[in-house]
């Protein structure tokens, strides 16, 4: 999966991209997402940080009036106020999404936390509260990473993820 | 457990109270606090609906100065622009107060997301997380209750809530 | 004023302040409203730090209910994620309260910005947008101040801020 | 004055407005405003509903980085909790960017409230915090507006209003 930063960009980066993701930042871009709309590649369209689930399901409305299907959701957390994590992450969209709409939905606890140490409790919880998939930063050097480094798993650390997640899964009739 | 409102009852409720509760309203009431530290009952101390964890660490300070070493903390949702819940539960708080003290710290998706159908998915993420323990609203005839009545469970749900927090916390290394 | 932390000393301070201020952190504290409300001297409410309106006002029917009709409102800032003032305060509250209610409102730009250099720009606006007042804190010597230090104006900014509201008061119907 | 949407029909646009807008939702649409920067047009650009300053000058940059030195700012509300306003108006970025930038700043009170009833106070209070100047919307017949009709003014509305600014501009030293 790649990040689609712009129109201009979209036919080259589906070229070679399973998946093109919309970040937050472009969730209501409405051309680009028409765009995503016609290339006929599965689109991940992240909610923006302040936007209500209404507007992340109007915006993916854009993808499917196009007769793209193929669009999962993500919930990446949301501004406030609290300033111990990078964003607050919202899991009560998760139930509320898959109540209102047919769309997958998955949670990005890396983007939603911003502390690489609360991406497993969180990774657990969203698990648990029924997401669809989890979106999650790996990085080898991690201190050395262009962007987002503090928010990168180790390696190790998602291998332990992963054993977390496998165990929690079946209990919400989630095969992992 | 029982909600102390003032310090005017809290006497007379410590009398009869196993545990008393300070709501989120009066997190920040400092008389109160002081009193409460004084009756060396158990304290559920509920964070403020845009109280940061450290203003909540600050407030359970007021507890402990007095002595009152029985203090519980509860996550029990912020406020926010999110319309699609009453307040936006923070599950992140709980490993975050997890790390820089040691109070144990329950979560309340009763008030949490204020919806009955949301309980139970964000109960199951609250144990996945490692909450320390749940606060769960449960009235036979929510329709007839004097407040809360659409976040309250039906004995049912309560029940089914039961079996897959039993299944679940053993996951987490908890017993249940 | 003086601003009354508890329903303990309540009745203290009533015998020696002309109006007893309610802070932000207490305006949900109704037992202090209901013993407020009984005192008969006048109260200036301030709206709690994410509090809407509507609750501002249900507050200060606390007050109105025993009786007492010499209630005050006071904007103060609301807590945002804005990390460039201490506050965010929200001067639209003023033309809504005093569409919808008869009491008073003033502003408060010393905690709305918690900042010294924004007391003056904002106190101007406060004035403009039509508050019935302004709440300024002032300090000889703001560094040895026990609290709110960094945004109490020196005695020669206060003077300058009076001759700027004496100006503009006149041109929004207000004498000064 | 034209908003942009898109990168696709930015040059159409410049060739015939005066000034080319981003609006909120486009604020950190890097590759609009890197193009923008090149048509050498001057750009109003729009604080994002929930854009700290420090973010809003960080995109200006992209502007700038063009050589493009006909950069306006404009606040126009952040999104809260506040519900009795569509946005919540941040008059204080007007000082803190005054204080910290070269760079104009416009307040649109229309969008910052979203209701007409609040623009004619919330423009004094712009104009009297030290704004550079007011974006306001006008419409003759407001229902039948495609978008935003519930904030636009009626003609007679926007004459009182400039017959107010009028008065306070030079309070302020301002000429209008």
């Amino acid at each position: 999966m790649t990040e689609v930063l712009d129109t201009e960009t979209a036919e080259l980066v589906a070229e070679h991209a399973d998946c093109l993701q919309v970040g937050a930042r472009n969730m209501q871009n409405f051309s680009l997402l028409r765009r995503l709309g016609r290339l006929g590649k599965p689109v991940l369209l992240k909610r923006g940080m302040s936007a209500t689930i209404e507007e992340l399901l109007l915006c993916a409305e854009y993808l499917l009036a196009e007769g793209n299907y193929q669009v999962i959701l993500c919930e990446r957390g949301v501004r406030t106020f609290a300033d111990h994590t990078r964003n607050t992450l919202d899991l009560s969209a998760v139930p509320y999404v898959q109540r209102i709409s047919h769309l997958p939905i998955l949670v990005d606890p890396s983007h939603g936390t911003g502390k690489r140490q609360k991406v497993l409790p969180l990774s657990r919880a969203a698990v648990a509260v029924g997401a669809d998939g989890l979106l999650i930063e790996v990085h080898p050097h991690p201190e050395q990473a262009l962007s987002d480094g503090p928010q990168a798993l180790l390696p190790d650390m998602f291998v332990e993820l992963m054993r977390q997640v496998r165990q929690l899964a079946p209990v919400v009739g989630r095969e992992a």
